[in-house]
């Protein structure tokens, strides 16, 4: 799709805050696919599309949590999750994206999964270190990202994982799983 | 069994160092059991066989996680987890100590569980505030068991989880488990 069309389409789902946010995600996931030889164009879409369904009610979240083939276990969870996986389905759905690849991206982009493709590691990582991002320790992402996309992938897990500690918030089972696999690879590879 | 008699099987398995952090556990633990209405002498008995295992050689614990119904998923995570739930196999094996509740609050006092029992509590909240326990965090925590041993027990799981993640290490799964069980279930019942 278009890129004007397609941001066309995710403005009238976002507030303005959050639409800035996403093109600060599409820059970001551009330049994070060119330097590690991603998909430029699926980078560019999931971007956009990443956050669609952000500020869907809960209860429509919910119902399509309920109906469709989703973990129920997200329900016990933060409703901040949410928008990632029922933004997939919606974006097929209304939008009419098929690609899998792009989809798979808007699905994990808050939870992570182990085993993460490049280009969910692209959108995960942009969402976290845009340009708008402001807050303790996305500096020391950004500059990682710059080098090794798997180290920022780390880090800012460890930076999610340590603020829900910090709030008493419970932890994504996910999220993780994400973070074990990436740490244990890591033991096993060097 | 009486304590002398039991502190005299246990010294055999232990450096000196860890047999003085057994006794510190023993006396935490039996305080922290008639703070809260535990049964005592329960507490003591699991308090001063929690680390029989502590140093068998990798291989044996190896051997009896592969052989007996352990989960299996120990072996691909630290080590230091395995003398727990080996602990509590040997402990009934060749010391004949059958009661159930001391043997599973030997077996979960490194992960956790959701559901933990008020012995388990007890053994792992002590195992953490010993008098002999100095690291940063420690205080808060023996503060915390003076009023609330679950909020105590949510404290010691999130320094450790940060802990681990600050050293890149993996999250034991059980360990996640029981810190969400314990926050959700404080958010439900507030």
């Amino acid at each position: 799709m278009e890129r004007d069309k397609a941001l066309k389409i995710v403005a009238e789902q976002l507030t303005e805050h959050r639409y800035v946010h996403t093109l600060g995600v599409m820059e970001t996931a551009i330049s994070l696919a060119e330097l590690y030889g991603g998909d430029v164009k699926r980078a560019e879409t999931a971007a956009i599309f990443h956050d669609y369904a952000k500020f869907r009610p809960k209860k429509e979240m919910k119902k399509i949590i309920e109906e469709q083939d989703m973990p129920k276990k997200l329900l016990e969870h933060n409703s901040e999750l949410w928008h990632a996986p029922v933004g997939a389905y919606l974006v097929k759905k209304e939008v009419g994206i098929k690609d899998k690849e792009v989809l798979k991206a808007i699905k994990y982009h808050t939870s992570g999964r182990p085993d993460m493709t490049l280009l969910e590691k692209i959108i995960y990582v942009a969402d976290y270190i845009e340009p708008g991002r402001q807050f303790p320790g996305v500096e020391e992402v950004r500059e990682l990202a710059k080098t090794n996309l798997d180290q920022a992938l780390i880090k800012s897990l460890q930076n999610t994982i340590t603020f829900l500690l910090k709030k008493n918030q419970a932890i994504y089972p996910d999220t993780i799983k994400t973070y074990n696999y990436l740490v244990l690879q890591g033991g096993k590879s060097s």
